[in-house]
């Protein structure tokens, strides 16, 4: 079949790659979109180090599996798990010590005409949500993530540094808790999109320090990190919702001395995710930026790198 | 007075400091003794920019006061707050943004015949609690602080990195909890100390990572940080109990994978503490480690310095 392929950081569009096997708690899915993140891109530029096929944002259709789902639209939860280690006992299946993750490591991903997945993965996608809306489940299950470790209402002061793909989202998120969400971000064009939706927006040298009950960090350098960290009053707490390239230098005994919380979030609740696109209280279309055939799938990538791209989909079919 | 005066590093016995000022809402303290606490020793070495008489932890008798004071031995809060800024109005007080923190900032301290605090900052001591006692409230408090910022029970693995002063008093508290403590050492005389009431312990070298759900930090040093770290499973949380010299330096796409909290942890509450002494439930006697009158409080502080050195106590009468 057709597939982008990473290899020692090379990726190329291969036409001679095996489909997938689908064991018996498998189904075999025929990709009719996916959408390229910023953990794609940092693959690419080697910070994991994964061989095969990249992507794990997608909607597909069921060819072979369970009746149930046979011919369905689904997305997949993206860790592949043991069911029968400390984490996966305790329900933390994300953080399963035996996983692959679609995409990622150890299982081929969505950037292909199939995938396969556990069918114990899939969610059945309502048809009152469109298949592209449907292609942000992931990442708005991870931007719902945030409210499953910490509270958010109404009574706090949110500061979101970072209003890239995964940014967008945790602001569009934040904003239905009612919470005072304040973004900061650099480019005029990408602020104008929240102050439409009610968000206060801010460049980062008008963010006055300790002025935030809870920060959430999105950009993945040290510059947002330091500007989450000192946006924090004593005993705010911090969400890191990137990763870094490389390791990161901080002030810890101020995080002592103002007893901050830092924490980290990473994969999210695939159900909630669901229901709000299909409630319509999240509205992610503005967000597609360009999409391309998967034939055209490296110009998809070198478009997704642009500085300030939105997100790219690639339609396999 | 006699006092231990502080000024760029310099720390030396001056029988001519003032005896401090007693507002109409303070207290004037008779100090009757003093503990040396490691940020005293931070301080000494330059940490701090603090110029004055260092020392916090105390107990003395009130000279001068309210009525219902007056004559009473007592323990005092550190922090001198304003009342009415941001922190302070969300019952926050030791974040107070104006605030002076006794023998630390802006107010002199305990290693002195007398020292002044706020009435409200006050707690009368029982008689059941011997002074020796009294003078580990200030630590205990601190030590008690991790409670009062997370949940800890018995379905807990806790694994705590530096057995000093505090991470003694922290073991102590955190034994109570019928949470499994751990707790990491080098030196056996130490974790003797601690096998005896029912700790586990272990050398560094024999912590298996992400095996513990929380860990305390109290070494200080990027070492210590870095076993606490990787001691822990994957949405595990670790405190942050010491100050750091200078920057620290840390993986943090591991703490975003993992999703781990990371909590910065300061002062607490001085009433719990006070009542596990009185119950002797808590038995602090065996952490000191020498006695010396004010008069002899520089060979106290070189005392203090020694490696593994427990409590120093500093008798000004």
């Amino acid at each position: 079949m057709l597939a982008l392929w990473l290899e020692n950081r090379n990726l190329r569009l291969r036409s001679d790659v095996q489909r997938p096997d689908a064991g018996a708690d498998d189904a075999l899915i025929r990709v009719l979109r996916a959408g390229i993140c910023n953990t794609d891109l940092e693959m690419v530029r080697g910070f994991y180090p994964f061989c095969g096929v990249p992507g794990h944002e997608f909607v597909g259709e069921v060819e072979t599996g369970p009746e149930y789902l046979r011919g369905k639209r689904v997305v997949g939860e993206i860790n592949v798990v043991c069911g029968k280690c400390e984490a996966c006992a305790r329900g933390h299946k994300t953080h399963c010590t035996d996983r692959a993750a679609l995409g990622i490591k150890g299982h081929d991903g969505a950037f292909a005409e199939y995938l396969s997945l556990p069918a114990k993965n899939l969610h059945v996608i309502p048809d009152t949500v469109s298949t592209d809306a449907a292609t942000f489940v992931e990442p708005l299950a991870a931007a719902l993530q945030i409210q499953e470790q910490i509270s958010i209402g109404s009574d706090h002061r949110v500061c979101v540094v970072g209003a890239g793909k995964l940014g967008t989202l945790i602001i569009y998120t934040l904003a239905l808790t009612g919470a005072a969400v304040t973004v900061v971000g650099r480019r005029p064009s990408t602020l104008e999109r929240f102050q439409r939706i009610g968000v206060e927006t801010r460049t980062p040298d008008q963010i006055e320090s300790a002025s935030f009950d809870i920060s959430v960090e999105c950009t993945g350098n040290a510059a947002g990190f330091g500007l989450a960290r000192s946006a924090l009053r004593p005993r705010g707490t911090m969400v890191m919702k990137s990763t870094y390239a490389g390791e990161l230098t901080f002030d810890a005994s101020s995080l002592v001395v103002d007893e901050i919380t830092l924490i980290g979030s990473r994969c999210g609740p695939f159900l909630p995710a669901i229901e709000l696109l299909a409630s319509g209280r999240v509205d992610v279309r503005s967000l597609i930026e360009e999409r391309y055939p998967l034939t055209r799938g490296l110009d998809a990538f070198e478009h997704a790198k642009k500085r300030g791209a939105l997100k790219v989909l690639i339609e396999p079919v």
